[in-house]
């Protein structure tokens, strides 16, 4: 999916709602367990619920690996079921993968040709030929983490690198990379205070927004700091939505829980 | 396996070679292609082959991931086809994984509960709260990326913080988190001028060294700078092993370079 599709999109649903599928099966409705697979049952329910008040999906790799060869195949019928129903939602897998070049392009064959996602979330610490073999698939976008949503984004993030912050420093060098177009950046919602300054590097890239909800961050602050004239925002939210509810209504409660973010992206994208 | 069985492994064999298991189908003798499962055959040949001359073998996820559900497959079948015939074999996911707690908890699960693997390669940059639920597996290993083989790590691994490259402060950071005993470091033998330095730093926790063979870098010259009183190194090597030759013969001829690093490693061992 091309960025003009995604913005588009945005403006046709009047969301930047991101769900994230963080699969857990200790806390998923209990009467889902005798399914054949129920992460992809539960999976299906919430994207059926969900799916017209969100541009994108996300399924976190970790939780689908944790469950061995069954959760390789939950992931795999997810996506397979996002394309074939729901082609103008945009997909990202979580996978924050990153290696050097030849291990990488095998990451990137098996996410974006293998599984068929628009996107893959990749670690920075290996530098540009560790990035580069993703962004070789001009197709798709390359999701950089810059400044994370968790603690220990102040362990080396905002370590400074000649008076610059390090994740300042990965997104201007990242610039320079070939088919740089086609990155966006991961910035947690818990550090909106720090969107300002990322903006003044990167005003054009989409941005991957983490954190709003259980994690605290707050979805008014980050569009004030965050967003451009093509919205460039995704926000996402994980467990605030897909565990609203461990009961038979859970997919109604995501739907609820959505709804509340959307109704609140929606005045945010018509008082502009 | 714990650090003081792998050092002894390591007195058994006179090696401390480590063999990485990166299989691409499209480089491995073709006659194996016809086999019900190609890289799992291609594996436990070469392991059969190999494995009086290493004390680890490191599977790179990217190379199984690439072919989906059978890769996984393939991934499944060779860790439990080592721990199951070579339990004295010091196993390495190299995974380079590492995201919020609840997300690296999961990954965790993953290569150390679900496949079985001694230890998983973690990258750095999400911090102290993405590396310590690896490090909660007390009976495990966490291999920490510090700095890597490849061009890249001169993009901001070697960054000075205050004065002092990126990866330093990963090391001396990493060195306060909770169970850091278990943590060892990927240092790349292409960089073996900065192991002096670095072990200064860390004299005590291992290294694994990419990088020797097809990448450049120097056995004797990553032994005079990183090794410790207990060794303390895992020089890998992967493609100039696993693709010693392309036809029925892979294996010996994986054998024979194998034999000829560890004859190397073995005149080093008992000059010291």
């Amino acid at each position: 999916m091309t960025t003009n599709s995604l913005v588009e999109q945005i403006k046709i649903k009047d969301s930047f709602l991101c769900i994230g599928l963080d699969v857990d099966l200790n806390r998923i409705p209990k009467h889902l367990l005798s399914e054949e697979d129920p992460i992809f049952s539960f999976n299906k329910a919430i994207i059926d619920a969900t799916h017209h008040l969100a541009v994108a999906y996300k399924p976190n790799t970790a939780f689908y690996e944790a469950y061995g060869l069954k959760g390789w195949r939950s992931l795999e019928k997810t996506i397979q079921y996002l394309n074939q129903y729901y082609p103008d939602i945009f997909t990202i897998a979580d996978a924050k993968r990153g290696d050097i070049g030849n291990t990488s392009a095998m990451y990137a064959k098996a996410f974006f040709e293998d599984l068929g996602f628009d996107s893959v979330t990749v670690a920075p610490y290996m530098g540009k030929d560790s990035v580069e073999p993703f962004l070789a698939f001009t197709e798709k976008h390359t999701i950089l983490l810059a400044l994370t949503s968790n603690e220990g984004a102040f362990d080396f993030q905002t370590q400074r690198i000649d008076g610059k912050e390090m994740y300042k420093t990965v997104l201007e060098t990242s610039k320079g990379w070939k088919n740089a177009q086609n990155l966006m950046y991961v910035v947690g919602a818990t550090k909106a205070e720090f969107l300002g300054d990322i903006r003044k590097i990167i005003p054009n890239n989409f941005l991957l927004v983490p954190g709003v909800g259980v994690q605290g961050g707050s979805l008014a602050e980050v569009c004030t700091y965050g967003m451009n004239e093509n919205v460039g925002l995704l926000i996402n939210s994980s467990r605030g939505i897909i565990y609203a509810s461990n009961r038979t209504d859970f997919a109604e409660a995501a739907a609820r829980e959505s709804q509340k973010l959307q109704t609140e992206m929606k005045a945010i994208l018509h008082a502009r």
